[in-house]
């Protein structure tokens, strides 16, 4: 509710074009919808430039559905993270166009009618391994309206070619880079453009790797100035970054 | 060096305006000096937009000095980040236009040639406690060519601090939010807001804050899709990303 | 034993209503019974305010069997937590009367005698993943003889869907916020209301969220004064706290 | 700003005995203050039953006096934590009737208007070492208008030392279990009692109990139900528990 | 090889009733036998009074076998520790004297040789759920040639039921401890009696237990002092240093 | 309070030799001292074997100096740990004959009537820098009435230095094995006697000892059976462990 | 791309033998091929003296299948670890000469022309269960051209069994000591021997063992000067860093 | 005692020519010497190919000295680290040959009879702040013999730096790589060389470096295969492990 529409209230009501009640009860409302279990908030599209999305970790195949058919009812685009092969057949079932991207686990359905972003992100990962999570990444943004670019498996320890590379990374508005084991990539990285750079550490390696920590560490310590972190794993969270930083 | 700079070299070659070892020499020359303790990266401006930053802590006055001098040399701005006192009288003995600034511990001398980046970079802190660090974020954002605004000790303990400020969220191209304790500012703001946000912890804390790790694991965690985190204390590099995002 | 009932018991000897040996009979006799694995304590009522509670993981169904039986045999209500539906499906073919609770775990046979707590228990969840632990607050808390009340899915990226609720927040005696990831609502609730607000942290979240150490670090660092913190997924515990703080 | 307040608004807008800019004026207008560096939150004496506490750690002495003068002007009382002898005596040069309590480190002016909360806060303490931690508390229940008790160095090594006591713990309306170490005492005290139990970690110890952790997590895993935490040393916290658990 | 009996060897060879050839062979000549993949240390029996205990865990059945088969060959007792359903009958197959004891998980061939150790071991556990930790602890101590007694699920939230047995705890020669979740027992029983205290932690629990830790780091800072403390879950452990303390 | 004496007293009070309120007196009655901030805990002698042992860390030189007092007073012997040398010289003006240990930091008054125990007790150390450790142990298993012997730097870099000694090893009741850094030094000692072995873990180290964890966790883990273990530079705990051990 | 080979091209162009295009194509073009989801690095044979190792862990069997065909086109010797029997199983159905190691989960190609290196690797392993670590370390040491020799089950806590193998320990050239648990073995061998120790700690163990933590960090603060150390469970490293060692 | 040695002895025996109190006297003496606090390992020339160094932490200036002086009383070289200048004093007043090298903490004392290591060790630094730990790994390599080169402040964020240096890289027998914050740059060295990498964490950093925890989990996570790393700070091990690859 943004000062001018407030004082636009404030106005009809002092005009006696509004009551006191017709007032307080649009002061009251606030543009989510409730199904018991989920508040689905149709504002954030307007709050943020794009709608609520759905982590489906921890919810069952039916709230999933219930919160995608309340979002798809406001012709809305939709994008659910971290489903499986079961709640994503669930939704499909319901909504035949909505598409599963099996590596990055997102259920998507596009929208014509959001508005590109400027510039290109480039994801790139460290390792064959890192890829599901580089791939959610590359679906987030697209979804977000972003266009994209990869370059995959080429981390540090064959540094000649991320070199090689050089000009694709100075081309690029924003990047994203994925790594686990030492999750070194993004500092080499860092230090070659002068772009953002989004650091995504993922839970690949063993042992001493603890799930994911040596590199969010690693990352988080970064003597390249000015990388960024998020959560492990976490190639959604990286796009959402990225669709913040180009702007639309 | 890029592309067309190499292209022309050999062609200088194939021309013979150029022998062999020339071409050579060139090759290998690379845009740093050598101190012995410390190689300066005079390349650094052009590969990223702003000058090699000092980090202080752990160099002695001398070494300090020493790689101001070389900085200094090339006309370049500097800026010194962690520095004591001490090491602030030593660089300031050297060059009476250094300014030091107590709480962010940083030392400027500042360059009016440096581009302005575009748009407003916001910091935001949490509490009164939390305020070094955020000034550290905004001496280097100005430093960096930025413009920056502040709006401090807006914690969500009360809520309405933050909301009443909200048309200011809305006009910043990006925000620095720092917080210590259970670090959950960035959350509330970037969910208000569609703006890139950078989350800063901050050792401000005792217990179980084990030194900002609870406000750092807060941050990765965050609900609010897109927020990026930075390492404990580190405004330095909250500034350096902000700077990457504004562009020049 | 409390003290009138010793003076009482010494007078008895005294006056020789009561041989010695009858007495210490009297002061040996504890009021809890062996099952060789368990020793069931059925004092706790008097001590406590409500019986026993069976915690089945690390149990086999038919230990929890026998522990029910003997408490069922004393006409109390019975709560067993962290159920599985094995362990349910053998109690309830002892006792019909028995309810299980899919989504909270809880096996619940509830009492009519138990004197009902002041005051209405609010049970908050941050989001949609966190309902299993609310529903094992509201499960317990109702089967401790409260009346309780569910506000879910208002976590903080969406701050507007918490505040319009602010009054159903003012009219709790106690509320108990469930939260996941950053575990960020304590601090914005507990910064609204001065009722108390018992935190519970669950284990929602990946990557460094590691099982809800991060919520629980967070809300244990919570800015906003006397919101306490029980384990994490420990929705049992929270409701047991409540219903100390109601009283009869 | 409650409902009726607001109706009230809108109504003398209607009527015309507002115009809509004032009506503005006031919806603006947030009951705090700007020091630049702080905003003194006035408003939260009449959200959460207590004035603001100024929390030193990290804030320099002058930042102290003048919150303190801000909340000073407003006639409340004060309670200022974690304060050193240099801020205690710098707030004691502005504000004679200050008093420091030199065990738990608090700076205090009482207000005699400050309604008093009902029943017996009990604080009691495992060790002498935990005492510091155990006072903060008492000083704390007391500003905020609670009356206390005190029952020092009664750990479980010597479990006959709290057994005697009982009827003592059984008198209180909320008890507050200060423990260093393994942190077991509140296990047995809320084994033994039917009120709310707030267990406060403290750093006494060494080695493996790095700085209180283990306190921590014993406190968390208490196989008493019911029982809830606070922060490592936060006596405080656990106060301001205690206060709101009783009322006014 | 002790004194006496190399200056008995040296002293046949200066005789010339031994060759150097033969004495170096006695030298030489370890204990042990090479099964390749392990060395059983048939000298152990000699040097600490109970023979080779086989840990099953990350060995195959097949390995186990011909472990049990060289220990069985010189009529020696067996115990196998953490041995899963599979390996237990692989065994029994073989060895059909041998006993699988299902709650403890360990395969035992007992020896009438064994001389008995002095005075009883007590085994208490907290809860019901910590019993197959405890039985580890029986079942190696009766192996190792002790008089065991059980003391089950008297844990700290219902003090009374291990007071009552204070008797039965003054009479033991050692005391087991066995414990979970905040792990407090062993520093009240320390605090009762004046025998050596053995603490085992489990990992029942959940959250915040982080798998035993809460309950390892707890009874580490034991504030009884004299309690030792063995690795989480680590029944056998304790049983084997109980035989140590009891002696033979 | 024993069950004979308990029957005892109900006999006097069924022959009216007693009143009842006597008798309530007695029952109530306990043997510790209330100095406010202490409860002295005269009845652990009988109790433990020990007078109670005064834990100075946390505590004020004048508190230690009361509880000494309240000690000395029934004539018993006093073992004050972890004294600063203020706190010591503060004892040592009001009890001449107390010694103050530099290098343990134990404050001593020894009593010729504690009866002895049985068996040596060896402390062996695994470096030079363990030292004060191993001499805590040392101070107070004499001060509890037990004959020690040292082995000092015999670590297992050079594992023929604690060979050589091994018929020491042989002869000892119990071995107190304290080591920093892996803390390898009990396994080997555990595989080579069948004694007793209490590891103690030194903070000696640096990096990734992590304040004496790596030792703490070597320990924990042995791969000798039956090796138990105390908190980290707990030379103390080891000694009154080493003590209840031996018995008298 | 060494200084002679850059020289010579250059001179080519001077000559005029090359174009400016060819020479800007020579440099270029990078000794690495693009699979899209991975770029195998022919040059590494070159840089580092054995070929790309195939890490499978969270590749696809189709993945490492295309990756291997490309190292074999190029006639290579290839070795792809943790892989499982399906992989395998996919491997071998393309390549029958490849053999699958099940204990060390190993697919090896082994290539006739690989140069061997010099001097013996010796694998020790402290327990049985350490073995398929250790057969990794063995099986990826042959591979890379090593002569191996294996000593297991060789632990501390029968420390005879190793001090009889000394001289076998001083032929080697290197050790890769292989433990878990406490992993204290590479302590007492660093400490016997002059040659390189590499450590491997193992996930061998429980509780407190953390999953390798322990002996990682005992490996780490080895008292013995020189040992270094690997990942946890990192056969394949340690091999590789030993046949560094030894050269070719 | 190596076995032709002790053949020779017991042929010794046999022939007469020793009695048989002799060879035992022989058997029984081993080559370290008693100091009560410190057994100096005069042995250790002999098995590992230096000297006992003497790491300082944790001991009094007059214990170093004496062991200093027992080892010289050997004609032995002496390297002293983790000296402080104290330390240093006192050990130069003794003898004045004795060389502090202020910023590695080193005391060294140098013998000309060390035969030299064969090859250089190649000392690399990421930062000007990691300078001290490397130095300790120049200082500690020359007293072990070897020759070294120094190559300092060539971090990944301006990897050009070290590209440059490539063929100095090659030309090394060992490479100690010294690194903090991310601790990245031994798996880019590891990548580019052949030979073997020791990787030196350092604790230079803040926050989330966790006194070099991120740099040691980096570098135990390297995608370089073979890198071997050592303690944090720990430049004087990873000198010695090089000295164990160059050999004599």
């Amino acid at each position: 509710m943004q000062t001018h529409l407030l004082r636009k209230l404030l106005e009809d009501i002092h005009q006696q074009r509004t009551t006191p009640d017709e007032g307080l009860e649009v002061l009251r409302h606030l543009p989510y919808e409730n199904l018991g279990f989920a508040q689905v908030d149709h504002h954030r599209g307007l709050r943020q430039g794009f709608p609520e999305v759905v982590f489906c970790q921890g919810k069952t195949a039916e709230q999933v559905c219930q919160i995608v058919q309340r979002i798809r009812a406001t012709g809305s685009a939709v994008l659910a993270t971290r489903a499986t092969p079961e709640i994503s057949a669930a939704v499909q079932a319901m909504f035949p166009e909505a598409v599963y991207h099996v590596q990055s686990r997102a259920i998507v359905v596009r929208s014509d009618q959001l508005p590109l972003t400027k510039g290109v992100v480039l994801v790139i990962s460290a390792g064959t391994s890192d890829i599901p999570v580089a791939e959610e990444a590359v679906v987030t943004a697209e979804t977000l309206g972003s266009t994209t670019e990869r370059l995959y498996d080429v981390g540090v320890a064959g540094i000649h070619r991320l070199l090689d590379r050089r000009e694709q990374l100075f081309q690029a508005r924003v990047l994203i880079v994925v790594a686990g084991m030492e999750g070194a990539l993004p500092s080499v990285v860092g230090g070659l453009v002068s772009v953002p750079v989004i650091a995504v550490p993922t839970s690949v390696g063993y042992g001493a790797s603890f799930g994911g920590l040596a590199a969010l560490l690693g990352m988080l310590n970064s003597c390249a100035a000015g990388v960024t972190v998020v959560n492990i794993d976490n190639g959604f969270g990286a796009a959402a970054a990225a669709s913040r930083i180009c702007g639309r």
